[in-house]
């Protein structure tokens, strides 16, 4: 990135917010879908700091530019701010973030600007708890970019797609009858879903209007008899358009959504997921229409997967875990010949082995190869413009990290796995250990039906804490099926707060995933996905019912990283158990060098 | 209890609700403080419903007389309530409680009453939340009771006395200049405190007014220059008149609080916890005036023991585990003469071996000592007309159930420990050696400085959850010094919300008490206390700072009842290294018998 472009685009924002008559203005990583991933017509953040990241709040004022990041972004954020003229500003627990700034150096009659289109409702809320109380006025009503970002990129025009009906278990008239049931129990006349994902979902379509997550941008609003699908028409196919017609939804334009919603009474009541529906969505509504805030019905029905489909995606893991078994074969031998490899090889192995299997689509998130110190950045993403070969001195070792994962028809796939190069250190095994047994303690849990998921992290993180170690992400969050690799409402983190939504269910699919991070050094994540399931054969039942997890990733977890002395016999008989699993679901799936390398690494320990 | 004067006065209740036009009546086990233990003038539940139980909740409508309990108190209820014309509504997650009763059954326009003195701030807001929205009134300004109950209880007349000097760590005037610290940084101008326990704790001076809890009826209302403790003034002797005077803290009459509040103006904020203040406490305070709800600064204050403080807990631990083995002793050897003992006795032998130890003042809550299906009943009591004796068939056995603590002027005790009587079996012993495996889990547990309490409880439950096995209590509560056996703010339950207030730190003494219960057959507890205290020799400082738990509970856990093969090598050291160190703690402070019994009893397995 030009840092000069960033003074010139900051600069230009400033005049506009002088002229205009604003003190400030807040430009959120957001859509109006309040989507993980951008598309690039959104990325104003990006386009104004140069900042990659994909969350970060950048807060401009006449003598001031700072972005808010996280502790995974600090150190790549530094980076690419230096020069610019912003400062980072590093948003920790307890530490003011964006809002508190504000807060405290705005004056009463100030006015912020922030895009009404990419603020959600819960956010406006925070923005004006804050902002009530000194007095400061927030005006989401207007794009200020719009005047200053002269060659901002289309919106994607990606064809929609039909979930292939082969994986299909439910059809959309099914899923829109239960999230109807969902709005009557809620009391709802009508709710409105922006959530790409949960419209995916319900539509049985898909698209491919970002990277990485298989949806289309949409809106739908759905009330006792209709349902309307507010998107680009150009997209849609006169096929698919009568699939619609046929399952009950009628198609509108994508910018018809705000006008639909006018249309509502005081005698409707809408429901709606305020951290999943923007402001600007809402621009045209009357005000005295009644809301009733809540996670969407189809949150919960998507997350719970059917047996149907979780067949499928044992299938899809049975694909992935032999392109894996391939790529560390292949990987292992250039390695072994000599041949220099970097972080950028390992992620082009990658798709070059999954893009092979039947019913591949896409990667489902940016390889993250991160070689010793890289590794320990959680979020770590290699480009040409900065990456780093594999090369370790006569006699020394280090660990590279890899955590990849892919979107099959059948299946959504992430994984990661610790590679130890050159010789590594008692150290190394040490560490890498101690996060198998964290693994290992949540793989094997059992936990009672309906706990909120943020309360079982403890049962992960304990073998870290005996040995006062820590990670500073999430332990597992929800795998949605050919759909988002991050979903809710479960999410494996004691950081989470533990409301009821939260409550595990049999059949949501969710990542295990603890790790470990030196600064510098190295970083260890090893994770599968798991599916809950209830405990098999129950010896007890007058203490309520008990869901454990199916691991379902079929891959070795390399034994010659593990330190056998600090492992007790159960965690060697899961880890011998699970080996043996793998070798059974991929042996008939692998030939050659990569069934060599499954029997090699799936040996016993 | 008679069951007909019960019938008596719900008719009177009838006709007293009929005359003031009021459709209902709700009744809570509350009083101005919100105390768990109410003195006999506001055990109105109690009198009208002749349920015993310290959780509760009647109301009373002119056709419906319903009392909503947990299941705690679902059997002890039936049995109470059989006859009388009330019915027992079992209070259960997810399960409608008597707000949404009300909700339900009332009409537009019903009035419902409910004495304001016994009503917290919080609870109202529950109420009106439910109530608004159907139109029915609520009613707190009189106390319907007032005309029927004639021979109400006088409010109790002990005299306050001071917490013993040579046990006290920080003056009087040091914690109110704490208080005032924490009001400054709320914002707040005065404070008002009505729970007792925080009272004591800021004055230093303890009380009588309820069973086992040293504590006297009062409120205080502090601001930036005054304190005011309101109390019966002829409790207060002229001495300790004198040094509250010394202390800057002014007295006036217990029932002038509400009077004094009245002259709050609008440009003051007062800070309460609404959980810990009635509504009828405010009763003529200004509506204008602004509040600051949160925890009182008191709470978090008094949960963090100071070095001195824990110092002198550790010795009142060990007078109470030198009464405790002189009281098996001498239990056992009964029972082994062939003597019938009681439940009964039991409680008494304890309060006896316990009121011979220096500084002993009394009971720290009623005794539960369960045999068999009684001790499968988490809260039950023993009494005169209801108990066991200990019998059992020859050739077979039971489990019999001890939880009792003392208050001593140099700490509270608080320990549950089971004992088997004659031939126990190997389902006796797997169920105590499961229990045991979670109380050793949590005991050497290591856990991040300031995590929410709820989020650990996970790491003790583990072992019960994975044998398909819970308890439906909470695993530990905070416990005061010299104060309630109950106290905030940290509660290590998963059933508990997780707010930052809920923080552990470094100082805090809680219960480590996991439990099993099988219903009709027998109860296992096995509880210590134990103390927030820093991991010692780190070694690792790169990932935050972690807490752990110091045992301070002296006191032999059966080893006879144990199934060694059910524990792994880490709980065995545990145990083994437990019993060495009660056996050092207490050897000097036994002779004879109980020294033979605690020799024998803390051998290594």
């Amino acid at each position: 990135m030009n840092k000069q472009a960033i003074h010139e685009r900051i600069a230009n924002l400033r005049s506009t917010l002088a002229a205009q008559d604003l003190t400030a203005i807040i430009v959120p990583s957001a859509d109006p879908h309040l989507s993980e991933y951008l598309p690039e017509y959104w990325q104003a953040r990006l386009w104004l700091s140069g900042f990659t990241g994909s969350v970060g709040t950048l807060v401009v004022t006449a003598d001031f530019a700072g972005l808010w990041t996280d502790s995974r972004y600090w150190v790549h954020a530094a980076d690419q701010l230096e020069g610019t003229g912003i400062t980072l500003e590093k948003l920790a627990p307890g530490q003011p973030n964006h809002i508190d700034w504000l807060a405290e150096h705005l004056q009463e009659g100030d006015s912020v600007a922030v895009d009404g289109n990419v603020l959600s409702i819960a956010e406006q809320d925070r923005l004006l708890n804050a902002f009530d109380a000194n007095d400061i006025t927030l005006i989401t009503e207007r794009d200020v970019l719009t005047e200053i970002w002269t060659d901002r990129p289309a919106l994607p025009a990606a064809k929609l797609y039909t979930h292939d009906e082969q994986f299909l278990a439910q059809s959309a008239p099914s899923k829109l009858a239960a999230v109807r049931e969902g709005m009557a129990e809620a009391g709802a006349t009508h709710h409105l879903l922006s959530s790409l994902d949960d419209i995916a979902w319900l539509t049985n379509l898909r698209g491919a209007d970002v990277d990485y997550n298989p949806v289309f941008l949409s809106h739908m609003l759905i009330d006792a008899d209709k349902a309307t699908l507010f998107v680009d028409t150009d997209k849609v196919s006169e096929d698919i358009a009568q699939s619609l017609k046929d399952s009950g939804i009628t198609l509108a334009d994508y910018s018809a959504v705000q006008d639909a919603l006018s249309a509502l009474t005081p005698d409707d009541l809408l429901l709606l997921d305020p951290s999943k529906v923007a402001v600007g969505t809402l621009s045209k509504m009357a005000d005295d229409v009644g809301f009733i805030e809540q996670m969407a019905p189809s949150t919960l029905l998507k997350s719970v997967k059917s047996d149907a489909d979780i067949d499928h995606v044992r299938e899809a893991m049975r694909q992935d875990g032999a392109a894996l078994a391939e790529f560390f074969a292949t990987f292992e031998q250039r390695l072994a010949a000599g041949e220099r490899l970097s972080e950028l090889d390992v992620d082009s192995m990658l798709i070059d082995v999954r893009s092979r299997q039947p019913h591949y689509v896409s990667p489902s998130f940016p390889t993250i190869a991160g070689f010793n110190e890289n590794g320990a950045l959680p979020h770590y993403r290699a480009t040409p413009e900065k990456f780093s070969y594999l090369d370790v001195a006569e006699g020394e070792g280090g660990l590279l990290l890899i955590d990849s994962g892919a979107q099959y028809q059948n299946g959504t796939t992430d994984i990661t796995r610790v590679v130890g190069i050159g010789q590594v250190t008692a150290e190394h095994k040490r560490d890498f250990t101690i996060v198998l047994k964290a693994h290992i303690a949540l793989a094997r849990a059992h936990f009672p039906d309906g706990i909120a998921s943020p309360l079982i992290d403890a049962i992960c993180r304990a073998p870290l804490w005996q040995a006062q170690m820590d990670y500073g992400h999430g332990t597992g969050h929800g795998v949605g099926y050919f759909l988002n690799v991050h979903e809710g409402p479960q999410v494996i983190a004691y950081s989470a707060s533990t409301p009821k939504e939260r409550a595990m269910k049999e059949g949501m699919i969710s990542s295990n995933e603890p790790g470990l991070y030196r600064e510098g050094k190295w970083g260890i994540r090893i994770e599968n996905l798991v599916v809950n399931t209830p405990v098999a054969k129950p010896t007890e039942t007058e203490f309520g019912d008990f869901l454990n997890f199916e691991t379902i990733t079929y891959c070795p977890i390399d034994t010659r990283l593990i330190e056998p002395s600090l492992l007790d016999q159960t965690e060697i008989d899961w880890l011998n158990n699970y080996h043996s699993q793998v070798f059974a679901e991929l042996k008939d799936r692998v030939e050659g060098a990569a069934l060599e390398w499954l029997t090699e690494r799936t040996k016993a320990i």
